[in-house]
């Protein structure tokens, strides 16, 4: 068999195609990992087919019954995939003609790679897509169970790196799990958008055999067929829309791990990362680094460049589906490995995390964190705001100046900035007291915390199924 | 007065800020723009203020006067923006306590310039969404309109930019509305994300004021208050999500006006824009250029660029608000406004295209277009599909080189590539066979093409109502 | 004068261009700022035009007199831009015919507006350039300076942000100056790219008049014209150079900015930037935020941004000119006013960064950071480098335990480790022994620092003129 | 040997790596493929320390011998890489003690993976930038001679892919080959700020043995030490300036690729590329698709992708090394994969463009392209450009309503609009004439396009050495 002979659109064409193009246009090196999506797609595709007459009930029983012994086969390691056959979907037809004999050539009828390919992504997307959301969950509890346990722990919140105010370290990793809901949502509202039946649109058009495309939509378990078949062959928006939901998710991870190493180095000395979490030196014998948040920190670069490789790739390609269109694969691949990684590293971690709780409230007692509850104190005595922020602005000035901050001033000294201040001054210049005074809704005092954590488990619990569990092994139609 | 202790934080610093410095780290200069939203969120906090008994009645309404009679000076252009009092918040708030004396400095009580931010932030987004998502809802419109007057009109479907397989004009557009429509979902899911009220977290752990966070989000038209301070303050993922939308909906504006600029060639000459959306050259005076498409196609550059910025911005900063935050403004508003612009281009635009119906047809009258036809003829008559592809191919090949579509050959020199070919196969060689054939749920049949056209039409009447009429009109509290 | 007439192309319209698209097609919006190199390339143009015959002298005096009247219009803010005459050329050269009479429409004879804004945007970006040179080679001198001063002062090195090995200040602050050399360099080299006249490729194609292209290149100072006519409309490079220039250069001066706010915190405390560079909070009064270097690490994002909207402009643009290229303008401005106004921010405040020399050799102390010269001790006593590293971090999980560091520990308790530590193991303890130890060049020894900051001295002293004053002042041919 | 004292850091640690976390955090999952250059630096990395008499000249063979050996393994397959080595570093010196025993330890003394790790990039860099360099002369060189080839062919030249006036195609190829030949100087820039050498900085601050910097900088071919250790460990310049360079050959490669798909496809008609080069449909049997061309175009998104991701990974790091640099190596392996591909298949498949030279003419003879010509002829016989613009604007309308060229109006009808156009207006109005017109440098005068192509071949003869030939065979030192 020749080359030529080899490739399923031989006939028009005078010159065999060139070694290095075969190779540089060929997918099958990155597209065999869809081989499950791929069979899966087929398997339902010949049940339709037999279904409206096109195909007889043993020619479907065949094709199927090949299908799914190539699956074994791929699965065992028994396959040679080949450049010349250029990507999974020939590879595994031929495979079948193979096997099957002719009948097997009759499972590509009333479709076509375009419809067939946006098929199989939206499948392994799917299925991806829930693998993330059950560890969105995992990692959501961790942080919850995390903050429940530290709802009282005082630690300084800062703004511009400067501390600003006493906050509870159960506030702070509630921040975060605010963070990581929104990106569960996200994928969620994406779901919807991934999971329609591209399938029956053919090459662009639609096809002229009998299809019943509800039926193979039912069979994938895809919520309806997709619109309209030129769209449907050209769409990547689903990939576009995951790759932005994973640029914001590794954003927030990022942010979370400047925060760790920041924690982790001797200057703050806030958290303890167990070793099995870090790594060391080859040359300097004393080193533990914090590799894992520093890792992930590094890989929101390679998913906001995958995002923006996407958005490059569709920008002013005319319909329908254009050659551009493999650079999709990669990307995408790449982008759900390393969520996935990052996922699970952090939803592993976040559990060890273990809080030096006395080096977080030494660090809240220092820099005048509670400035802001002197001026509030200033203003219950009837100061306006702006007026007291001035007084006391003053008095961490002589503080500064004197090295002291200011529960640890006298009285009379504190008297010297404002006639209002009183004995009772000193109650809010504690830390305790700081915090539990902000009791309200979003507020940082340990009872709000420990609502919130409440509020975060019941939503939690509110999310559809496919949020909690990797229903992968069971996709089967 | 001094310029130091014009500005909100004088007391602590022991010389004023360089002048450069000011101008440098000023937001005045861009987010001067946000005045209206700024204004309507101190009137709901005041008025919350004064619900939980922090303000008199009397303070609130000199308060609430005072704001207004200011927002109809700027309306009037009645005010010099002060880069000394560095942003919105100030340079209002100095106004306010000019005209209304000090008990303007009480508006301050409970808030921080950081929550204030992002409620004004979050205010004028949702503004702009439920602009942005009426435009849509016109663009929908005027693409189904056109789409369902064009649904028996052929032109050559393209894949490769080679013809492929004759669609209808109507089927194409209907492909760009379906684009348009998940542009649409996308932002009414974003939106949910966005009107959520920061107001209440204050510098960033709370206030220990006994405000009311779910008054102020009533009045202020939130769905809910934000459910962590720290988080409150720190969060620009919905700007992020808004100009992830955006870029989606701009690549999809990059790929129509591809089309448009193509279809406008003498090459393709498939349609006619009006002469009040094209310009001219001043050097060549036959020249009439599609300068909104192009124009529009190079702005996808620009709308991508900002949300890259966007995620650069955010990434790897520590809890809580950072003053890079204050980067986050610009590519905002430029979004918005590159948005609000190209639709309108677009809106108006496509009612306008004219089909050159004959060019069309011509155009899919070569190139082989119904050789899928044939193919699909054979199977009918018992060929395995590979096997029908082959036979066509080789009448493809005899075609070029004879200079001869198709449907241009005799029966006999037809039956020369199969026996299985009859006298009946012209009717599956011409283009209304071709297009009617193709009949099912997302197929070009002109049948379904109405259909479909019908079916969009329903989708826009149950949206919701903001997505059809701009309340911005009416946003007072 | 209706709209139309007052256009540069009326003739082949039937229709006035509609409103909204004029406006959203108009470029004098932005392009006004041009305004300067507009006429400044015009004078050339008219001097060259007439030096080959194409122009009268007196022709070409009023041509230069009328434009050198209106260029001192601007300047006194005595001009109104118009919307209908599109862009900075049409609105010239309309007020030039209006000044001058019917000589002035002779001024474009042999250009296009492809061309001349090519030619005016490579006019502005060479000042620009030169002004951005030139303030480098300020913000090296000040890195140079400093470093010098602090070429004795010991801080912890770290990677991984963890206490590695001591180092000298004046070396971390010699590392940012390769940073900012290796910029010049590359801007410098862009320079040499951006050089080039485009003026003369007219349309796209040339022109049919006599024009002489190196007088033209020669009286505006361009090293070449460019070599072919259909890519000196087409070509941007220059600006994405620039802009991928400005990238790097802000993701350095992001990292210095990232050091800057780390050193500033409470937790490090390493240096002191004057109040002049830094502001407040509206509500916390003990705060003192370092605003300048938080703002330009958020600035990286602008500039990323703005690269990355430029290559999706020309992201498979076909050949020559198309309405797209409009859309390079604002970003490359942006670009430049982004990056004069971060170098003169960092310029400005790096002289007056003051170290905390006593906290820095405090936390060079802790933190176990000799480990890697007792392992090299080690070496030198004959242990395989391995070997000794495994022996030192036995030593340091000791020291942990005890809360000791290694030079804390009595020699007999270091003997426990290895029986080849002997008394002098004190000296290569010493910080000082450790930062004099590594004495080679790029080494971190006090010596080698003051011999890099003299060979970097000599490099700036190396630099073109350019590279070292702002010739704008005196650009006119 | 447990896992633990398997590596390089092993004794301050009290628990093993997590298993998931040490496969997350390895790299020798891709930077295996560093290790020729691995082993190179090595090799000289021995030679120094022996020259300064830290290895004994028996050590430094023994470590020669055994690197050699490793590598001839390697070679042959003969190698497993292990995780739990983490990377190509240990994995290498772990098999060279195996292999020679405890001397094989004394190879990273002076060194540490963070200076060595810098040092491989550099020389694996510099080696694909010579390979590159090669590949694109071969482009040009490629270029060039079609250009000369189709020197004298007319096609229409385009702005805004509307028919503008005729260019010769010889012209048009060498506006790409000006393309190129910028992208080729960028890459020589930049080579010569890759080729600095690294090794030396050890960690972070140099080593306190008595090293040789410029032995080992000769002895790799490097121009220079790196000038400062901390920047030495922690700069990625390199990498983001040469994917810079990548960017922009792509997107010039997207350009013409984006040329060539509009120039074959039915439409436009003006060029064929060989069959094999092309590739075609599994269900449209006519389909011969320029897969090549549409790849490449799509592969710009690819590359812009990896530009973003280096410039998000650098963003605000501090110094010195962190893990998160690890992150820097597939981007930049992927982008020289790319930009090797898209080079190959672009410099084999441009000599093989066929013209079609009947249909360029033929659209070049519609469209009103000579309307320029008539314009500058009536400026000859006087009238002022502007005004000539409007004559020939209203003649072109005329035509446009006739559906005749202005070529194929009678004289009588020309003078309609302008009593200045003669019997020998129609000598402008050629093809010929008009290209021919347009003679000097950059114009598209057939004679100026082969007198260009002569100048683009002795730019290509000055080019130096490595831009000529791949040195990476020879490249052992």
């Amino acid at each position: 068999m020749t080359q030529q002979t080899n490739q399923s659109w031989g006939g028009r064409f005078s010159e065999p195609t060139d070694a290095f193009v075969a190779e540089f246009t060929a997918s099958i090196g990155f597209d065999h990992r869809l081989y499950h999506h791929d069979i899966r797609g087929s398997i339902a595709h010949a049940t339709m087919l037999a279904r409206v007459g096109v195909l007889e009930t043993h020619e479907r029983d065949a094709i199927i019954d090949g299908l799914r012994a190539i699956e074994a086969d791929i699965e065992r390691g028994d396959i040679e995939w080949s450049v010349a056959l250029e990507d999974i979907h020939m590879n595994i037809e031929a495979r079948l003609t193979e096997r099957i004999g002719p009948v097997g050539k009759k499972l590509h009828t009333g479709r076509s790679r375009n419809d067939q390919i946006a098929t199989d992504i939206r499948l392994y997307l799917r299925d991806a897509i829930d693998t993330i959301a059950a560890e969105l969950t995992r990692l959501r509890e961790g942080l919850i169970e995390l903050a429940d346990r530290e709802a009282d722990t005082i630690m300084p919140g800062f703004t511009h790196l400067q501390s600003a105010q006493p906050v509870t370290f159960g506030h702070h990793l509630l921040a975060w799990q605010e963070m990581i809901a929104r990106d569960q949502q996200r994928l969620l509202d994406c779901r919807s958008r991934v999971n329609v039946l591209p399938l029956g649109a053919a090459a662009l058009a639609g096809t002229s055999y009998p299809i019943d495309r509800h039926v193979t939509a039912e069979l994938l378990g895809f919520d309806r067929p997709a619109e309209n078949s030129l769209d449907a062959v050209s769409d990547r928006d689903f990939a576009i829309e995951f790759t932005a939901f994973a640029s914001l998710l590794l954003m927030h991870l990022s942010r979370m791990s400047e925060e760790l190493v920041l924690w982790t180095s001797a200057q703050f000395d806030f958290i303890e990362l167990p070793d099995r979490f870090c790594t060391g030196s080859s040359i300097m014998p004393q080193k533990k680094n914090p590799d894992v948040p520093e890792l992930v920190r590094g890989k929101s670069g390679r998913v906001y460049g995958h995002l923006m490789s996407l958005l490059t790739l569709m920008k002013s390609q005319p319909l329908a589906y254009n050659k551009d269109n493999q650079e999709d694969k990669e990307p995408l691949f790449d982008t759900v490995e390393t969520v996935c990684g990052c996922l699970r590293a952090f939803a592993d971690m976040v559990p060890a995390i273990e809080a030096r709780r006395d080096h977080m409230r030494e660090a809240a007692r220092r820099g005048f964190a509670t400035a802001t509850d002197l001026a509030d104190y200033l203003v219950r005595r009837g100061l306006a705001f702006r007026d007291a922020h001035e007084v006391v602005g003053q008095a961490v000035a002589f503080g500064i100046e004197q090295g002291r901050d200011l529960a640890e001033m006298s009285l009379e000294e504190l008297g010297r900035f404002s006639a209002a201040i009183d004995e009772d001054v000193f109650e809010v210049l504690t830390l305790e007291g700081s915090v539990a005074a902000r009791n309200h809704i979003g507020g940082t005092a340990p009872d709000q915390v420990r609502a919130a954590a409440q509020r975060a488990r019941d939503s939690l619990a509110a999310l559809p199924a496919h949020a909690h569990w990797n229903p992968t092994a069971e996709d089967a139609p």
